[in-house]
């Protein structure tokens, strides 16, 4: 199949193209700076550029997203906007234009994380933002068919840690090639408005 | 208690205020158009004037919320956007800015609603923005103490089925006198992020 990767050099993102070119998919990557195709996702006109110089795309799979993370008495309004537009309404976005680009028989495979149901300190806006993407899921399912949507929502990286351990303290992590196992069974299988846990 | 009941003149919002004042409460209505005190709640300095001329409360309540209602085809960036505002910021931003308003032991009482877990056509919007609603409270909730905060989610209501029959097929409603009462186990009890599941 020809992948729309979105977010493809983040550390979820390398393992997802690994994992879909090794069962012999062309992976098209999407980063904001690099990348086979340049595109800030948080911008509708860049998306709808980005569809463009894409081509026919039989899958979309997004494994970037902006939030930010703050104690709750410290985030700000512009705090939840800005987390609920770089991870929730960019994600929707995609899928909102990429209808019309992806086949028939295509899908859509979105990126979550455990915030939604195990909330850590300073995690409240993007614990909304994934708690918008999963139910936008489960409801863009029933209307989307023959194309389908799926959401992998993984816990902490084994490969993150060395950055996030002290936001997930006695949390077990995973090893982020199992998330991108869930990117492959998203792509290839035939379910839709799942919501593939990873932890 | 002192409580300040946002949408005080909705179905949801007047059988809300009827429980909480059967049960001796003192409700200060909040409206956008009227009631006790006037205010468009999805605009941040709105809600600073608002909790001002409050005064002292003992618990936050909201029954109100927009969201835009359209076949996933025909949703544009703008409804998400104004839906996930309008429902979703909306309350974040009553519960931001009313965390420094409402007393130590206070409590706030969200609203999102079956479509949550319960997709129907046209929906996904409001999906989202319900999603965003309940995920956000389970993670206020760890930060918030003594504080507490809690969310209903009813199904749709006996008394709305003139209106909304047609999107919910098959689907049992609820009295809303029903969901009331989920305000006052929330006000009243001592649990903390909870989603009230009336169905």
């Amino acid at each position: 199949m020809r992948i729309l990767l979105v977010g493809a050099s983040g550390t979820l993102g390398g393992a997802v193209r690994s994992a879909l070119a090794e069962r012999g998919h062309e992976v098209i990557g999407v980063g904001r700076s690099g990348g086979d195709l340049v595109a800030d996702v948080t911008d509708p006109e860049a998306v709808a550029r980005l569809y463009a110089e894409a081509g026919p795309l039989d899958a979309v799979a997004v494994a970037a997203g902006h939030a930010v993370f703050r104690p709750l008495g410290e985030l700000s309004t512009a705090d939840y906007a800005s987390t609920l537009h770089g991870k929730a309404l960019s994600q929707i976005e995609l899928v909102r234009q990429g209808a019309r680009h992806v086949a028939p028989t295509g899908s859509f495979t979105l990126v979550s994380g455990i915030l939604t149901d195990e909330p850590i300190r300073a995690g409240a806006a993007a614990s909304a933002a994934n708690g918008a993407i999963e139910a936008f899921v489960r409801a863009a399912a029933i209307e989307l068919p023959p194309q389908r949507i799926n959401v992998v929502s993984p816990t902490v990286f084994e490969e993150s840690l060395p950055a996030y351990a002290p936001f997930f303290p006695g949390m077990e992590a995973v090893p982020v090639a199992r998330a991108a196992t869930a990117y492959v069974r998203s792509v290839e299988g035939a379910q839709t408005g799942q919501v593939y846990r990873v932890r």
